[in-house]
């Protein structure tokens, strides 16, 4: 390998400073202040182990106890909580400890890539309510019941909301529905727990999980795990040999800045999650706009989450006639200072509002404005 | 839960800034002036995810790419790397990868905690070849023919060196055994990547683990592993539903600021792995001294890593008759500015001399001479 390659990873940098960002992936987990400045603070490995006595959920000095303890489950509306690497992880390490290989897990049409993976990685079959195709894509929770009846699952798990289209199934119902058939209930809440009201008591679940990295202003990885008392025995089941350490973390998980990230974060998760209904006030302003223009929103109507797709025809159409073909719109989107747009992507267009202002989203609004008449 | 509880989150803080660090946990991840400069440009959530087309260790920008496929083999010895969580997160993959339940896995007796939990997560057995007791506690590579002959393992796994007595067995000895015998070696590199030169084809192995935040100077969670093409099929396996995503890695690990920190810290990293025998050389001078003022180290002599274990009876006769018992210690070294003696800890101290120079760790050493001088 040359030097020079091996010396240009001393200066990493990121494209975007000040751009508006509207990457469903990243708007919730941009650094708060406060997480900022712990970044450097915390940089070293081990940072949060300077006080260790052998369990990272004991560690006093920074609170981490406090946090995982107390804090963490009356946030979660749950009985324990514990730190994972993210939302993944937690849902891996349910499915790893409470089902056996062979074993049937019930889930919707609208789960994350991962949650596929992580049944294939613990050997379980998975078996799909399927949404209800285009152009809401809704998933609807009384289906449930038939699809569990049927296979017996070890588990049933719900996608509250997706990262697609934004959809928020009731989750409650199919709690119920779950606790009625005596089905262990997750609920993934990678993109709600750290941006809307969540309580998993509330949803009558067994477990839910949340995202650091992409929804508790918090670096990455990391990631919560929320779950009913009773479980704990099982998902944090303790080693036989080292009677501190919880098997399913492999003792601990995030050792590092990323924890420190998350607990620094957590004041102004706390406050901006009591604030949801701006952000579902701004996302329908959006989405009315959008429509405006001629662009489609994909997903439930009226619209209930930040997270939006929208089929864009006209944006399309356009790729086909000129010299970057799909990736002029990135570009165009680039040089008017907005972040978000997969390179190649116009046929259909992921976003989040939950990270730009009001002002900003007319930016946005404008800019396709624009667009759309500049290749008229 | 009371907001000024929450409130206390936003402002967390570390005891220790500018002390003398001779932690063993903590002096290898120590962030260099670089990775610093990347901490607050990658803070933010899936920052490194700006280019990503759906393969994290397929990024361009930053060149993640050419650091995992290019670099990071060349740097292990591998013919293959991929990213983890951390050390012990590569040896669970392995485990689970290549094994089934209740198959054998045999270790050396100073193997990591955490290798023992990462083996009751996959539901596998451990058969341990014992270290040689007090004061040297060897683990003889030798030994292990004998014992792969007996329980015919479906992996063997060695600590290289261990984190408790800094002790380096043969692990290129234990290769070739392995390798004859037909079985699997994973060298357990948490103590060595990142310090000290290691290849994994030198030492005959097929996986080769470290850690970011133990040794290459990386925020945590952060590790990679290394193996032989060999096993991509098996361990790098990909989803049959989702082809792009890896499943053992449940799609993605290092979403974030712990592989910019990884990466940016790399250059030094490479750099301080060449000058290894001024390291050990500065460890056996520390170990001198310290014999010099009566302790005892124990592991291998003469030693050759940064970290190691003294039997320092003096300082526990001494908590026996203050009254702060076995805190005076840390409370002492606190107070010359030395960061890394646990609190409660006087009988057997366990130190790493890799962050401090030879004029800090005369500080040390004028540090205990000052405690036994002032209790005598």
């Amino acid at each position: 390998m040359k030097e020079a390659d091996i010396e240009r990873l001393s200066s990493l940098s990121r494209p975007h400073g000040d751009m508006i960002n509207i990457m469903p992936l990243q708007t919730g987990g941009m650094l708060t202040e406060a997480a900022r400045r712990v970044l450097v603070d915390f940089g070293d490995g081990y940072s949060v182990c300077d006080f260790c006595q052998g369990r990272l959920v004991d560690i006093a000095n920074p609170p981490v106890r406090r946090f995982v303890t107390e804090i963490l489950p009356e946030f979660l509306g749950s009985e324990s909580a514990t730190l994972t690497y993210g939302a993944r992880d937690g849902v891996f390490m349910v499915i790893h400890s409470i089902t056996k290989p062979a074993d049937v897990v019930v889930v919707d049409g609208n789960r994350h890539y991962s949650t596929a993976v992580a049944a294939e990685r613990a050997g379980v079959e998975l078996v799909v309510v399927p949404n209800s195709g285009y152009p809401e894509y809704t998933v609807d929770t009384e289906a449930f019941a038939g699809v569990i009846q049927e296979h017996n699952p070890a588990l049933v798990l719900l996608t509250y909301p997706d990262g697609r289209y934004g959809n928020l199934p009731d989750a409650a119902r199919l709690g119920k529905i779950a606790e009625s058939m005596g089905v262990p209930y997750l609920v993934n809440g990678a993109y709600s727990v750290g941006r809307m009201p969540v309580q998993m008591n509330e949803l009558h679940a067994d477990f839910l999980v949340g995202s650091g990295h992409k929804s508790m202003a918090s670096a990455g990885p990391s990631g919560v795990l929320g779950m009913k008392s009773k479980w704990e025995d099982v998902v944090l089941r303790r080693s036989a040999l080292h009677k501190n350490k919880e098997v399913e973390c492999l003792g601990c998980t995030l050792r590092g800045v990323t924890l420190a990230t998350l607990m620094a974060s957590f004041p102004h998760v706390v406050d901006r999650v009591a604030h949801w209904d701006e952000q579902v006030a701004k996302a329908q302003w959006f989405s009315t706009a959008m429509e405006a223009i001629g662009f489609k929103q994909l997903g439930e109507k009226p619209h209930r989450h930040d997270v939006m797709v929208f089929e864009t025809t006209a944006l399309f159409e356009i790729s086909q006639r000129v010299r970057d073909r799909g990736y002029y719109l990135y570009k165009e989107m680039e040089a008017r200072g907005i972040w978000g747009i997969k390179p190649g992507q116009t046929k259909a267009l992921e976003l989040s509002t939950f990270a730009a202002t009001h002002e900003q989203l007319e930016q946005v609004i404008e800019a396709f404005k624009a667009i759309l008449h500049k290749y008229r």
